[in-house]
């Protein structure tokens, strides 16, 4: 007997996915990461919610489930969000520390791994595809666990075992191809697109449920804030999905009537590779070199043109930092007790740039996202005391 | 000029230091963490609270801080404490897991450490002793640094450095002392009592202060479960603070009126070093011999008597762990998403244990308490399933 597809619990009506380029939109109802000519997809614009949508019994993030294109009959959980906002003066500038690290795998990736694969369960997907060696990898092969669905991670056949023993102990299958890390990108989208994998793309970078995860961040913030947007948020960028999860969510806030103004989006990102910051900053490409903020050394984002767009509309803009000032953040943040990988740390050393050149001014409130905890990155801060850690 | 002594807000006027053995009782308001015999000291029974008393407004354990001997005038918090409480079936048995992992430094020991440091603070405090390579070294390290506190953590010389990579971090002054386990704790204690050596011994092991904040642990469970005490907590058990945490706790939400009946409390051992749960199952002592469970495998508790006394008062018991049940049961785990530490493992398997011996029937709310985050243990869990991650 074939399975009787399960009726979702719609909250808007008018949710679909949205290819941004041309306008065109595909029904939310079937699982779809791409458009029909591959390329990246975000969802048409929700309504957003204001304060008396807030579930307070929910666990974490799922308070503000109203706000998803659809709410999943049965969340996969592990408590994820409702993080700590850490007050902190550094250099000379006070700061609110969002903790996103302090989460079920340690690492902002949550946020969106629980919603996605909540959201694609209930869509019927029970095996999903990601390539990554770091959080993402690790969100996607827990939130799978958790949800009783299959995972498989294509990692480059050079990544060393210590990276995949969280994705493996949570059961992930894990699935070592040739070459570089862009090879393994296009394997991933090779078995994605070939049904015949028995795997759906459940990509942290393309699938914009993800981003339906992310953008609680803003919700939160807003909640912490007393039901207020913060004046500025400094995030560390990568590919950019908390900048488009503050962008979406912020923008839902300012649609629901529930803030009237959306808060300045910075990205910082490393000198080192830092496509995006340079393209906001006006700076030509340049090659990418190694850095200490591996996280982010995404040297071909795939939404470049919607993270521009959300910096710009937010009022916004861009820090680029040296490797040592991302040594000496990441430290200087320890020493308040604050234990996060330097790729975030880097957030924490844009802030005392954008005061010095004025760009954040006293009085502001400002968030600095620190999005991946320290214990994953024991070995770069044993480099960063000296210490021989072998 | 002298400094001027702070007054504290006291809540209960009655609340001092206690020797358990001879009931003797000294006054709270000079820092102490001994008796004058040297011999380890407990406070005298608070009166606990109701849920009246919760500040739901306050972030993380500190909603409970009524129920403290005094509250500090301004608390050292990284959000501890309010971690998850989720539901599992293991090994056919219904098991609600308490996620005490999911904390800023990675343990349970963030309730001790915040509780501890932040009253030891208002006492005037301001630089701090303690021995531990592990959790405990961590969660002191961190929260001294989060309070302004100097921290001095005493490890072994044989200790390896990326062991201490995090309290290093921090900027707490690791010192290395020559000799054993035993010897390294001998130091600490010759240190602490040395007026001179300008450090205050915050141990973990001794501090009464440390239990005040283990003991927000059964307040919570008692939230999470809509204020009602479970029938059975399951706790991996090393020198027992969350046995004497939820022996307090639970003893104060009694006497409160809160509650009617103390839970059940099982204290979880290492076959290989379980001389706590050897005494309660009325078998001899033996000798210890190494375990995964690292955390929990302290051949020598210091408050025997009073673990005993917990366990035996609330109608529980103990539960022997051989290695391969430990192993099991933290790849078990895992696979559904709880990626934690192999030590606290062994409390998942003493459930499916106890279930088989009928200890624990079906319907009854039995909750696991699991301490620290996998993300500490990588190598082992690269050791259990079989890669070589060096």
């Amino acid at each position: 007997m074939p399975a009787v597809p399960r009726p979702c619990r719609w909250r808007d009506p008018l949710a679909a996915y949205l290819d941004p380029s041309s306008g065109r939109t595909w029904p939310i109802e079937t699982p779809r990461w791409c458009g029909d000519e591959g390329q990246p997809l975000l969802l048409t614009d929700l309504p957003g919610i204001g304060r008396d949508a807030i579930d307070p019994a929910a666990p974490g993030l799922w308070r503000y489930a109203a706000a998803l294109p659809f709410r999943p009959r049965e969340p996969i959980t592990m408590g994820e969000g409702r993080t700590p906002l850490l007050p902190r003066r550094l250099g000379g500038v006070d700061a609110l520390l969002k903790c996103e690290w302090l989460m079920p795998t340690g690492s902002f990736k949550d946020r969106g791994a629980a919603v996605m694969l909540s959201l694609l369960r209930d869509q019927g997907v029970s095996a999903v595809l990601e390539d990554s060696s770091g959080n993402g990898g690790a969100a996607i092969s827990t939130y799978a666990a958790a949800g009783g669905m299959r995972a498989r991670i294509l990692v480059p056949d050079s990544t060393s075992p210590a990276k995949t023993v969280q994705s493996r102990a949570a059961g992930a299958e894990i699935q070592l191809t040739p070459g570089s890390r862009q090879d393994c990108a296009e394997e991933a989208l090779r078995q994605g697109r070939d049904p015949a994998s028995g795997f759906f793309y459940a990509s942290h970078n393309w699938h914009p449920f993800f981003l339906q995860g992310t953008k609680t961040l803003a919700y939160e913030l807003w909640e912490d804030l007393g039901f207020e947007a913060p004046d500025a948020v400094v995030i560390p960028c990568g590919a950019g999905s908390n900048v488009l999860g503050c962008d979406i969510g912020f923008g839902e806030l300012r649609r629901a009537g529930a803030i009237v103004r959306l808060p300045r989006l910075y990205a910082a990102q490393p000198a080192h590779c830092g496509p995006l910051a340079r393209a906001v900053l006006g700076l030509p490409p340049e090659p990418p070199r190694p850095t200490i903020a591996e996280g982010t050394a995404i040297a071909e984002p795939i939404r470049p043109r919607e993270v521009l767009a959300a910096i710009r509309r937010s009022g916004g803009g861009a820090v680029l930092l040296e490797e040592a000032e991302i040594a000496e953040a990441s430290l200087a943040l320890a020493r308040t007790g604050i234990y996060v990988e330097p790729t975030c740390a880097q957030a924490a050393a844009a802030l005392g740039k954008l005061a010095a050149a004025g760009a954040v001014r006293p009085g502001e409130r400002v968030a600095v996202v620190l999005t991946g905890t320290g214990l994953k990155a024991t070995p770069r801060y044993a480099e960063l005391l000296g210490l021989d850690a072998a």
